[in-house]
């Protein structure tokens, strides 16, 4: 059988032994698994930051991948845990959103409520099922193993809660659903919306109550360093970014933050 | 030959080489050895941090694990480098007592002095024995190689100085022992020694001077957002922690803190 | 065929997908390549310090090795994309001088300009040629395909301005090419240029216009914790160190920083 991919997502940071205790599970279980790390510093407790980056990543990987997303504030309640099972790979871990965003885009097929503790560690820690409930899961599918051997199917998810994008006076109102390591500003207003609000040149935007007309350019470099643009980021998104500087430093914008594109 | 895992354990940070030079040098030797980091941030220096966080995860891996830990403060001095045969896998490493607690829990076996210069790099510097010493050590067994084969066998180990948790009048006497990425205070106090020092409900702790009647819980999710918890942690210590915050950070408690735990 | 290795030096930092969606790409096309990373800290934009990164680990990597450095402030603009095909491995990524330092040293055969978008992903971006154009040409060479296949053949290559060390009236003057997480003080003078510069035990060095004797050791552990000393790096630079401490904190030295060394 051709070797499996599992993806981790979490926000257990570096330092600890977490993730490294995930990945000695499933290898213990299955040693051929490729393990890729897609983060393991969302925010603590973001679960819609973690459900973003799971999301953008996610495209790229072959068919057949296992992604497992730990980013679980209610561990060990009675929060319910997921397999979901696409069109495209698998997406493993609690029932609070953080596995939608990927999942939906790639088309669900069948959910199933993680309950076999067959394919369990043998004592289920309150604190940290992402080592005894979602890594053994997914060695089980990178073995060969069927997602409807963990557990009965369901037809509930939840559902995370992104502001959609609105059609207003002003223009459209969208949100910064991520400001990436260089400063980038990352908004949810997409590529198609984007069209009828700009001029050849020029976007006009709003953040913290001030506009600011940016030049729209394709590449970063295409204005002096240090100046802002606007451009569509590799996600399809519309992302403010300076350039070889910070934007969300410059802009004092961060995460959860209204953006308006004015029309023209 | 079975794939054999590697684990690497180290305050090397990820921004610079050191890290990846001995991977580097690993699979030069053995191009099918799989490496899993367990930490490269432990604190600088910090030996029993190192020695907790390689304890915590290494009981998750299968049977014939290799780890190597490199919190090295004395690299090129007389102190010796060591290969601990267990009877689940191997720990190479300084003998400064980062291999011994880990070691200890699975059963020393033999003890070899890392001795014969076949088994390391043609030029060993003596800043970097990470690279030039025990990554090819490990490779070596890593391959199917004896531990035997990588030096003269000994008796003498480095036992780190771990306070012990002590009876007084107050009560059970710990200390922290690791604050997590999430600022959950990890103590050296285990689970049955937790027990007559409870109630139903609550255990009272003190911290800095100051005594806290905490819920004891299973999951963090059991109190509000923010409040405070005690609960047994996936390793089986008492670990003190505020739901969806940094408890560290409440109760202004670090590394080595002492923790007094009073009966009910 | 035996399995190649895939080496990534980034300025992404590990929040982001942005390393994880290379990985993916890498291995949608080769599940066999071993990826490592040498470092995703490099500085935002700093291409001297990531070619130091990258000479410094790629030496230690097996014949054969696939490097790939995104360090690349110009991406979706004029700038070139290279393979470089030395005689032990190979190098990939923006014509900026990221690559040469460490190509240079392994001899240089052929470089190839990135041109054939058979080997890049069907849609390239402006601003992440590091997943759509370096990644796909590093797993086709991990497959076992050519370099020529990846482009025209080429002779121009930018070279890095890093300071050479000048002989001066005052001694031989240079700088400090990188400072470690560690805080250790790496410079670009070499081993055999200290030579003639110090006494048996001592060198005489001047930073940020003071004068410091510093002990001239072979290992850290040679002076007590807490004091300065000079020693030649596992690198064979001459490095300046403090015993368990920061260095680069201590004498406030920092990345660019010139250094003078005094004749005894």
């Amino acid at each position: 059988m051709a070797r499996r991919i599992i993806t981790l997502t979490t926000d257990f940071g570096l330092k600890d032994p977490y993730v490294a205790e995930m990945k000695a599970v499933i290898l213990k279980i299955c040693i051929d698994a490729v393990i890729v790390d897609v983060s393991n510093q969302v925010e603590k407790f973001n679960v819609k930051m973690g459900a973003y980056i799971l999301a953008s990543a996610s495209p790229y990987f072959p068919e057949g991948t296992i992604n497992v997303a730990v980013v679980d504030p209610e561990v060990g309640t009675e929060r319910r845990a997921l397999c979901i099972q696409t069109r495209h790979g698998y997406f493993i871990g609690p029932d609070n959103g953080v596995l939608v965003l990927a999942a939906k885009s790639q088309g669900i097929e069948h959910v199933y409520e993680l309950t076999n503790s067959r394919f369990m560690m043998p004592n289920v820690s309150n604190t940290f099922h992402g080592r005894d409930v979602f890594s053994p899961a997914a060695a089980h599918l990178a073995n060969g193993g069927l997602a409807s051997d963990l557990g009965r199917q369901t037809r509930k998810i939840t559902i995370p809660e992104f502001a959609k994008v609105a059609k207003r006076k002003a223009g459209l109102v969208g949100e910064v659903i991520h400001v990436d390591d260089f400063g980038n500003i990352i908004t949810n207003i997409r590529e198609k919306e984007v069209g009828p609000m700009r001029t050849i040149d020029n976007v006009k935007i709003r953040m913290k109550n001030k506009w600011f007309t940016l030049r729209f350019c394709k590449a970063y470099g295409e204005v002096e360093p240090d100046e802002p643009l606007a451009l569509i980021g590799s996600h399809s998104f519309l992302e403010l970014s300076i350039n070889q500087g910070n934007a969300s430093r410059m802009f004092k914008v961060k995460n959860g933050d209204k953006v308006v594109l004015h029309p023209p």
